[in-house]
């Protein structure tokens, strides 16, 4: 593994709990503001999040022009709401709760797994969130990146082979240069045929309890760990 | 100034000083590699730098599309190396000589001023160095920023509109939130333009002792310093 001289990670599970954190930030914002309503804060983190893959479909088609995550975000947040008796948040509340994937929290290993890994790797981003999102979840969660790469840079959503590519040629680097890291097979699946290295880290809980995909490596990834300090062990970054 | 969110950092010059870094970094290649020439390497290195504008020309009226800074500075380096007696050197020689700009030296008050601006506002690179030329120096100098912005990501040289307001787009803030800090009254005057604040830090040895353009602030900038730390405690940043 000496070759490899960049890590990009993907972020939303793989670096941070978004579940849990969408969910503890709406029942704050509904405490704060004393809304009047019973919201399983859980599901509606767990809605939102169900409306991501979707709301990409037009912009990876070439239908739509690429348009930044925190813009997709705020209509799949329009989008659920009516589901949730929230139809009456205004826009000001509405812009409050879409930052809300800005001050994602991450799991427990990740920042000081992350820390190490930087002594020894360039550590990048290669995440579908956008730029500024990722800025102030850096800001937010203290995690320590070189450089913010995916999706804007490319204008392309990950899993189209710019994005990933875009992220390589920012650094100079060939994709053999490159290790992917991620919780979901499908990213290090797409990496992978672009000749980058690949890390599964096992997030077994993303999705809760019940949770069905991504519980462990579904190919013979170049690392498997179940978190960031056991990948950082298996690269010998002290 | 506390709507101002993200400060936007000029580098080389401002943050770094290229000058005494390439001088220095020639002349340990020579000894290592033991060249029988007598080489001035503060001339070689302020030869190379007076290349860098003029290279940009054609980038910056369009009749060229956007080529990275490496690229530019490989191309400037091969023009000048016949006027050093260089001519000789090799295809890896040459490219190991190039990436002497990635390993710029810091001034000695920049990152400590960085290191406590940061706790504050985002940091973001605003330079016309390619995005690998940061994320290397920055590896090599300890340099903490957030983000890699400037012109890479814009596809476009300072001072055009386009670097400066596709770093604040990226960032999702308006030019008012956003300040450039840069030791080139130029640089300040395209960035105010656009309605960004605006800091001056002054870099009197840049050019060596006998520069002469840039050594006090040309006009009323919102902040002149006269190193990071100053810039730090003039914005309260403990």
């Amino acid at each position: 593994m000496s070759a490899v001289r960049a890590l990009f990670f993907d972020v939303f599970g793989t670096v941070v709990d978004w579940r849990s954190s969408i969910s503890e930030f709406g029942a704050a914002m509904a405490t704060a503001e004393n809304w009047k309503l019973q919201i399983d804060w859980t599901e509606f983190a767990e809605a939102w999040r169900a409306e991501y893959a979707p709301s990409m479909v037009e912009v990876k088609s070439g239908r739509r022009p690429y348009a930044r995550l925190d813009i997709l975000h705020r209509e799949n947040l329009d989008r659920i709401i009516p589901r949730f008796g929230l139809d009456g948040l205004d826009e000001s509340q509405r812009q409050a709760l879409n930052l809300a994937w800005h001050k994602l929290n991450p799991w427990a290993d990740s920042v000081p797994g992350l820390t190490r890994l930087k002594r020894q790797f360039i550590l990048a981003t290669m995440s579908n969130g956008n730029t500024a999102l990722m800025v102030n979840m850096a800001k937010h969660a203290g995690l320590p990146w070189d450089c913010i790469l995916g999706a804007e840079p490319a204008q392309h959503y990950k899993p189209d082979p710019e994005t990933y590519l875009t992220g390589a040629d920012w650094l100079n680097l060939p994709p053999s240069e490159c290790m992917m890291v991620a919780a979901h097979n499908s990213d290090l699946a797409a990496a992978r045929a672009l000749g980058f290295k690949t890390a599964f880290i096992a997030r077994p809980t993303e999705y809760g309890p019940a949770q069905a995909a991504d519980l462990a490596a579904a190919e013979a990834w170049d690392f498997i760990a179940g978190s960031m300090t056991e990948l950082a062990d298996q690269l010998h970054c002290a």
